[in-house]
């Protein structure tokens, strides 16, 4: 069996939550909210099953989806898209990724990786043949160090995956760094593969800048977004992408030998969601910032460092303050059996050698659930 | 951009649905039924979307749907199953085929394939660096000759990747074949990664025999279903594999790293499906056999050479007795132009110079919509 695959421990994600559920702890592991999203996008998506039709939809995505994708990018960042050429429905985010990487990447070519880094980036690397440059962000505030970043590009350079804002470090990318990251883009003539599922949860007025609007970068981007998470139906698995047509053509191929195509009933009910007003991603950004700022004072009167949270739901928490540095793995287990609390250890989101004293929790939670969680885990510190 | 997808063209079932559509001619190309499966199936979906919760499932699929397929298995073919550590949900057959060829497949390997072949195995086994062993079956009769498959298999095999029902030859390998198939396997201890979507859509009392029940077989295959066959719900994207746990594992990785999960209300639906009674899958079955012999009979008796259908809803046919052999392609072009009617041609199953005078037809459609796709091609010739 393959090589890249056989022997990978199942994700840290999966892992943390069967754990959870196993110990009846409360689960601030795995990224998802405890509220479903919209009852009307999820009737929209009922009622499509029933009238149908329940066959294969278009490669590419429904139309309505793809307009409204091409109309998000227009309404959010003045992008200016052709719907049918330049944007891709996915089965999620993830599919989104593999499809890119795997029509993006040869073997032998570079790829710039910053660390921490989300779990799937570096075997889909891999399985493309691809080599990682690891850059990493230095905690506690998880600062880019520009000499590094710099450093990482060469001539073998093919491309540099960005995940912004970032998960797990909460990290909103400022204009500054990512100008000096279109400027390497250019210089090297990479391709820059852009995460940005949480682009609507960003927080205290700050903006989200698509790389791909920098000067140089629209036809060397590749923008993914994520239903899961602007409408906080993670199970729903649909994502999409926007790209060049030279970029999206092969990463379309891709995509129609992997999953083909996406269910359709969800699409609709995607593209709907998509029209909703600014009080909808107002309401998003706003109810999150003030879920964060109840669990970060509570996490801080309690001992742990806490690291800022400018964009997604996810905080990140130095435990050593608490005398609780050392394995950050063992720690999130113990934390779960003993204290009844889920987290997920921040080394999981390294390449090799990891800091060990980080934790992230996420906070895409109820109130009355973090505040169970801030007691539960004060009685047992 | 990767080699493998650059360039590729757009699947041919696509191009010539989206033929179709613009001629508005009688779709018998794209693999879909045109009535939606089970009302109480899709009615079990819709509920779950609005009860929730609309997070990530597990990611190797719900118990339920897992528990169903091993069920599945028992019931249909007595074989013993563990859903735990034995069965995975995947975003589609595709996306199973996809997980299992990254998971099994190195770079430098042989896969042994058979063409006519369904038109993702071969860009799957190229993007693992696998090397395709192609193996011809013969028409008019889609015979697999025994010795040219016997001399396909050598040290270098790893796998061996069988479609049985087969699409497009409709063909169903005979207990013969298989057992060939499985001495050769066992011979070169290689894998079989069996495609078996259509393992419900076979005619004439004739058993589907999953070469995992051959002796020796238990351990080196996985086997794949397909919901979107099964039940006629071709868009929902929801397939599953079978396989001993040391095979399982490294596919579940690359399943984790490539969708990681799938929409759980759809999951929970097929699992309620899949416990449909014997009448479910005798009527599924049933009228499929009374189609192919109405669309058949109909092409016949237009002059068409029709070729035997033992199972999956497709049917093939010799257009040389109507003196339009030659470029199968164009015919099909022709065809949905002209005459109204789309077809597939089957030059687009080989990967190398192939025959030209064979179009596949899909005969899960209303009756009326069969008779008037007859209608039309008579008129037209
Ligand atoms: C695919 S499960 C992981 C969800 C997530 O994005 C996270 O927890 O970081
Ligand atoms: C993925 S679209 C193709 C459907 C199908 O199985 C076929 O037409 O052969």
């Amino acid at each position: 069996t393959n090589a890249v695959y056989t022997g990978l421990p199942t994700t840290i994600f999966e892992v943390m939550s069967r754990l959870a559920i196993e110990h009846q702890s409360i689960n601030l592991g795995q990224g998802f909210p405890d509220v479903d999203g919209p009852e009307d996008v999820r009737r929209f998506a009922a009622d499509a099953l029933i009238t149908g039709p329940n066959q294969y939809p278009p490669m590419m995505g429904v139309p309505e989806l793809r307009q409204a994708v091409a109309a998000s990018n227009k309404r959010f960042y003045g992008l200016d898209v052709h719907w049918k050429t330049e944007v891709l429905v996915t089965s999620g985010a993830t599919e989104a990724l593999s499809d890119i990487i795997a029509a993006l990447i040869e073997p032998g070519d570079e790829v710039v990786l910053i660390e921490p880094l989300y779990d799937c980036y570096l075997p889909l690397v891999k399985r493309a043949g691809g080599i990682p440059r690891l850059v990493r962000l230095t905690p506690p505030e998880w600062k880019l160090d520009r000499d590094a970043l710099a450093a990482a590009f060469s001539d073998k350079t093919k491309a540099i995956l960005i995940n912004n804002p970032m998960n797990p470090a909460a990290k909103v990318f400022s204009r500054d760094e990512l100008n000096l990251i279109a400027e390497l883009c250019v210089a090297f003539d990479t391709y820059a593969i852009c995460d940005e599922v949480y682009e609507h949860i960003i927080f205290d007025g700050a903006p989200h800048i698509p790389l791909m609007t920098l000067p140089g970068m629209r036809e060397r981007s590749v923008r993914i977004g994520s239903a899961g998470k602007t409408f906080s139906l993670t199970g729903w698995k649909v994502g999409y992408v926007t790209a060049a047509p030279h970029l999206l053509d092969p990463i379309a191929k891709a995509h129609q030998f992997t999953t083909f195509t996406t269910p359709a009933n969800l699409q609709k009910a995607v593209a709907f969601g998509l029209g909703k007003g600014d009080d909808y991603y107002a309401e998003l950004s706003g109810a999150l910032a003030a879920k964060r700022d109840r669990l970060s004072a509570g996490l801080a009167d309690l001992g742990f460092a806490v690291a800022p949270c400018d964009g997604t739901y996810f905080v990140t928490a130095d435990v050593t303050p608490l005398g609780l540095a050392g394995d950050d793995v063992e720690l999130c287990k113990r934390m779960t059996i003993e204290a009844g609390v889920t987290a997920v250890p921040v080394s999981a989101f390294y390449a090799g050698a990891a800091p060990t004293q980080f934790v992230r929790f996420c906070f895409s939670k109820r109130d009355e659930i973090l505040d169970a969680a801030l007691e539960r885990l004060g009685q047992w510190i």
